[in-house]
């Protein structure tokens, strides 16, 4: 089976890094892409497996030489996903998963048709505006520019193929899964499909001209 | 959460009735369309719950009168799907699955975008063969006319949105389980999820508007 390069996004605090790692743990066919940063290593962050840790020149440098499969700046940092980890993951057969915001995802979908989207939505507006100011003492300008940029990775939903509803983080987990066992079955995305319907076809018309003949 | 109307074919002896059997055991939110046919009535089918059994000359009528979602001949008799049964289900908020042959399927993909068509193959072509041969002591001239019938069925398996190895049954009933959880998720289809988004953008965009004059 194909495997597939996933997306998963959602506004800040709306889960997707939460379900993405509940999903890791819980199949051993889908990896996690590590991805590139700029921001400095927080305490107990390791290179190479939280993150590539790169210079700000030297994480240019990679971008210009189109390294990145997608890019984005978020808090004054740079954050990229290495094209060598999605296929190193791809060809060890195995599904990437990429924990993305939406600014990336953008980028993906537009360079490769076959990516699978997915949106990850708070329950309602009210929970999402509790995740938004929950994380500390939120001045109003801050917690006023969160919630802009909120509407914002909101209004880019209706570009990704699927929009799940976090309201329940086992049944979340449960539906994301759902769509990676789904997609890989989708007709359009696999050559190893339509070579199987042409062997079927080339031997069933045998066994008949077979059958023909006795 | 919108309906879904789902298709299932395979070629004979795929197993497609039996999965099918097996999801509306297992599953409330799904039902199945009773289709009409001029063939007789088999010992223990009831009309209106196998079948609806009609004559030629009434088949004809409604087909005529466009009162069937698909229809086709097998065997020298007609079968139908009628319109009414479909939006019966679909109003009462439950996805429909239709357990029909590939030119019908053909017939309601050409009239529905919104369908979901599952296409169901034997593991192997050996199998398919043993399947097809296995139903009684066959005559060379009849298996040669089920196995012609086979190609031309796994021909339209590429026009199917999925396919489906049935190996296994009980793998086969839980990915046909995902295709549904994964498609009721889907954005395009679902003018409730682009409701959604709208509602979401429209209240954050009025909390950001209130944090901005406080």
């Amino acid at each position: 089976m194909t495997p597939l390069l996933l997306v998963l996004s959602s506004p800040s605090g709306g889960g997707k890094t939460t379900i993405a790692k509940a999903l890791l743990a819980a199949r051993d066919d889908l990896a996690y892409s590590v991805s590139a940063t700029t921001r400095p290593p927080r305490e107990g962050e390791r290179d190479g497996v939280d993150y590539y840790f790169l210079t700000d020149q030297e994480f240019r440098r990679r971008r210009d030489a189109g390294e990145f499969v997608e890019w984005t700046e978020y808090s004054g940092y740079l954050y990229g996903t290495p094209q060598s980890e999605v296929d190193r993951i791809l060809a060890s057969g195995r599904h990437v998963m990429l924990d993305i915001e939406v600014q990336g995802a953008r980028l993906i979908r537009q360079r490769r048709s076959d990516v699978v989207s997915i949106f990850i939505l708070p329950p309602s507006v009210d929970e999402l505006l509790q995740r938004l100011g929950g994380r500390g003492q939120s001045r109003p300008a801050d917690m006023e520019r969160r919630v802009r940029r909120a509407v914002e990775e909101v209004d880019e939903a209706q570009h990704y193929d699927y929009i799940v509803i976090n309201a329940d983080r086992t049944q979340a987990v449960a539906e994301v899964a759902a769509i990676i066992d789904a997609e890989a079955h989708r007709t359009p995305r696999h050559a190893s499909l339509r070579d199987l319907i042409g062997r079927f076809k080339r031997e069933l018309a045998q066994a008949a001209d077979s059958l023909a003949k006795s």
